[in-house]
């Protein structure tokens, strides 16, 4: 039972073997992926990091040998020595299928019981089973890949950036709590008993410090924090890849970043990315996608067909354009024959974005049919049909609602009609895009004021600084997505280095200098000392290594994940502690005296 | 004021001109070091982090860039533009003294008040407000250099492992709470209030499940937290250098390391680190140095000179050897004068190691002094200055007691006689040694329990397996440390595989096989799935900075340190936080319902 090396040494791994290593001795040591015993002979399947390798044991070949190879099931350790073989039917599935080990020597170091899920490729089991035995899921092939994949990403993004005159930088992890954007995750001071340290949502305010401290150009590959109620696809701990650099505009910044893009997916995925990417502001990407993640991968634009149905008299239009919205319209090809079910969940779908009604034109072969043809003349249908330049198979889906609603309903429903009519299936395309241009500040109806869009650091666009006062709404920021098929990478900005602009930033959005202090004062106390103008980006680094390993699921990427409650169901963490410990930092679970009352 | 780049391009940093650059018409960009107006002329200091490079502005050069830069002070942040000249009189004591920047241009990013430090190296301002003014303590030439050798040292690190076949894996900072080791950092749960998650102290379990799933070699930079009174060079949060291996015994785990230590230290600090790498085991450097740390760059051994003076009758002697103890001594060259004060100095020191006393003998050209005289024979000393091959100088310092307490109490006095009599002084060797079996248990005399020394899960040597039950104490362990002039750089060890084996060692450790489900129970149940055979090591990487850069100081390698309290003098964290934060989990801060009370 359990037997050790004992100076045996492992020479090859399991999957690098290939007919020019026939005739070595060699030792392998690895996982049973299969064992069959065909009477006089005993057929081991041994899978290590690298892949699998045939062994066959045998009264002929050594009798001891065989003996104990009997005794093996499947995910035993062991190793095995003997001599590469050419084999007999040689298995073509495996890179290995030419040769076999011919097992002169065995040594088990452990046993398995049965395991609880499968060891293979694309297992559809259970996710909670797979996450509470995750040693064995991450044996299987795919997720080894994809961890390998992991690595050399990060390793050929910190290649990259070092070779362009990059420092990483680490910085604290247990910060400082500010009541901005998310919630944090906070870590009770047992030095200062009601005090708390914040984990970091982002490096934000630090790499700006090492902006002010002339590092030139910082990054790090970092664990970021957000207690947030987990959507699909987030963590509560996530991957940044996070940098800043000095003495640079917009321009720079992208342009280092669509360098760094172009050599991580040529070397992870063997893509070529064509530069310079592509870049569209977001005024643009709403019109035509109704987006601010445009996936480029199709077409099916967003047409204003406002000035085409003007004339019409129908009255959803009218009241839309009356009231100083719009209607727009997308054309979806060969899907001019939907069941009513599938038209009422179009309609059901845009409603959840807000929309009063989708309308509908079905350009047949045998004629047209239409929600509105009640109201519409046929006439007006064929204006319409001309300005969406439509051909017989097409579908039109119309809103007309404000400018907001129409276009974000109609991207949302843009992207899933390329997926309800299959157009993206077996896409491998990667398309990217900058968004820029974005909003400086956005108008929050609640708190009847202007907020910034960003964080409120962030550089107008010179061009744009005069309405700071008059027009706030109008203002462009010098921020920039990177967008690739639909889903944001990364994002950034310049950052405001001028404290009279900075001043200026905090009264529009009505932050008093009181407030800003109390929130960002050391920042605001380094910038008295000759900040350099400064602007950065950061991406999801767990994002970014899905699609370069082609996975929709986080926790395909994350070794070991949290479920959708933020539990580990391998470490069951969180769990309870001694009332020691809290009595060390000073608090209380509440109601936890009264239970103890209760007892 | 805050001027913008508006499109101009840096084209050169400041460290990099030579006289080949003679000429060129160039833009640097950084900050005012020093200004000086002489009349018609100002000179500039302009320093990025590659260095210095002297501007001069004049009326004949530029009278517009010329008035502007009179307005200029120490620290604003500013672009300048011109062509390089050689220098009249040049300033060899920088690198580009050769050459200097006629300033036709100027652009004047920021002001900066007066600094609160100096900018320049080898500060010794107050440590508070250098953490204060972290941004300004940063932009030191010499913190400057420091980040980037701790950066390049972590990408040497990373280049290394990965020729060599390690995947980089991110471990979960969310992890569980284990009663065990040091305090935890305590994370309280939103979604299961009276829960916490765990910071982690070492990515240990995780490292040992990675094994578990085939992922063969481990490693990872990664952020560790431990909640303790922070004595002199520790921090709450701190970088550990981990690894794992899978299919290893000690000395693959010992090559390979021996192997980075020599790349890093060969790339970083240009030392030639001879390999192999000195091995001793555990029992000789006690014997011999009085420490599992032992400082390798002088002598000044221990020696047991028991049976020396096993006649002479002097009671302190007898004492120690009748009750199993011996009589150790060291010998401290050209020390033999030393004041009454500074012989007392160290009879205290030793005090505080637990000795009863010191015995010593200073022997000087005119004779033989010693604090025992009366009770020992001339004959006697003589025998104890043989033993000890002194010569006149030397002063031969004496402990009688346990072994333990003389061993113990001597070596720490052996180091700090080489740092009173300076020996070390200008000494830049790096003495690396490898300590080896360890022993793995320690008798814990208040729970009269034997406990684990390194952890439970660390393997003992197979030839002393014989002895866990009949001698717990005498069973050594295959686990090792790397020692650096006197100081743990990193440690490990083998880990059990054998599940039999486990439950032995939990026995023996008086853990019940339901506590050790409790605490270990994932690592435990991934064990009964053919766990490989696997040890590793981790570094404390900040350490290993802080002798690659020559620094005595933890908080000059990281970048935004916590004072001794764990508190950051820079951004004030901890802090308090809103009671809404602390009622969505679920937690009060004691005493703080009464102070409402009070109100």
């Amino acid at each position: 039972m359990g037997e050790s090396l004992n100076g045996l040494k492992r020479t090859h791994m399991c999957g690098e073997f290939r007919e020019n290593n026939i005739g070595e001795k060699v030792t392998v040591m690895g996982w049973v992926q299969r064992k069959r015993n065909l009477g006089g002979l005993v057929f081991v399947d041994l899978r290590d990091r690298t892949g699998i390798l045939q062994i066959v044991f045998g009264e002929k070949i050594d009798d001891e040998a065989f003996k104990k190879s009997d005794n093996i099931k499947s995910e035993y350790c062991i190793a095995a020595s003997g001599v590469i073989v050419k084999r007999e039917s040689p298995n073509r599935g495996i890179p290995t299928g030419m040769v076999e080990l011919k097992g002169e020597f065995i040594r088990i170091f452990s046993e398995s019981e049965t395991p609880p899920i499968y060891i293979k490729e694309n297992l559809d089991t259970d996710e909670n089973i797979r996450l509470k035995y995750r040693y064995l899921d991450l044996r299987r092939p795919d997720m080894q890949r994809i961890f390998l994949l992991r690595h050399k990403t990060a390793k050929t993004i910190r290649d990259f950036l070092d070779e362009e005159g990059f420092i990483e930088i680490e910085t604290p992890m247990l910060g400082k709590s500010t009541p901005e954007g998310a919630r944090d995750y906070l870590v009770p001071s047992r030095n200062y008993n009601g005090k708390f340290y914040a984990l970091p949502q982002s490096p934000q305010l630090y790499k700006q410090l090492l902006m002010v401290s002339g590092f030139d150009k910082y990054f790090q590959i970092v664990k970021c924090f957000r207690d947030e109620d987990l959507r699909a696809n987030r963590q509560p701990e996530f991957t940044q890849v996070d940098m800043e650099l000095s003495f640079v505009e917009q321009e720079d910044v992208m342009d280092v970043n669509e360098r760094l893009i172009q050599r991580v997916f040529k070397e992870i995925a063997g893509v070529d990315v064509k530069l310079p990417i592509k870049r569209m502001p977001y005024r643009t990407v709403m019109e035509r996608y109704g987006s601010d993640k445009p996936d480029l991968r199709f077409g099916m634009e967003i047409n204003d067909i406002t000035d085409a149905v003007k004339g019409t008299g129908f009255k959803v239009f009218q009241n839309a354009i009356e009231k100083g919205g719009s209607v727009r319209a997308i054309k979806v090809q060969n899907s001019a024959s939907m069941s009513r079910r599938q038209i009422d969940k179009l309609v059901q779908f845009v409603k959840d974005y807000g929309a009063g009604g989708l309308v509908w034109i079905e350009y047949r072969e045998d004629g047209v049919r239409s929600s509105a043809s009640k109201f519409l003349t046929e006439d007006d249908t064929k204006k319409i049909l001309k300005k969406m330049e439509a051909v017989p198979g097409d579908l039109i889906l119309i809103i007309a609602d404000k400018n907001k609603i129409a276009l974000e309903s109609l991207g949302a429903l843009r992207v899933h009609m390329a997926q309800e009519t299959g157009i993206l299936k077996d896409n491998n395309e990667f398309k990217f895009v900058w968004v820029t241009e974005f909003p400086l500040l956005s108008y929050n109806e609640d708190e009847k004021r202007y907020q910034a869009e960003h964080h409120p650091f962030t550089m107008p666009m010179d061009e744009d600084i005069k309405y700071l006062d008059s027009d706030p709404g109008r203002v462009r920021a010098k921020a920039y997505d990177i967008v690739l098929n639909g889903e944001e990478l990364g994002g950034g900005s310049i950052r405001i280095h001028d404290t009279k602009l900075q001043e200026k930033m905090f009264q529009v959005i009505g932050i008093k200098q009181e407030e800003a202090w109390e929130k960002f004062g050391y920042l605001l106390n380094a910038f008295k000392f000759g900040p350099p103008p400064h602007g950065g980006l950061a991406y999801g680094f767990d994002r970014m290594v899905m699609f370069l390993a082609n996975t929709d699921n986080i926790k395909d990427v994350i070794a070991f994940p949290k479920n959708q409650n933020a539990f580990c169901p391998l470490t069951e963490a969180p769990n309870v502690v001694d009332k020691a410990q809290l009595d060390e930092l000073g608090i209380s679970i509440n109601g936890s005296k009264n239970l103890n009352k209760d007892d």
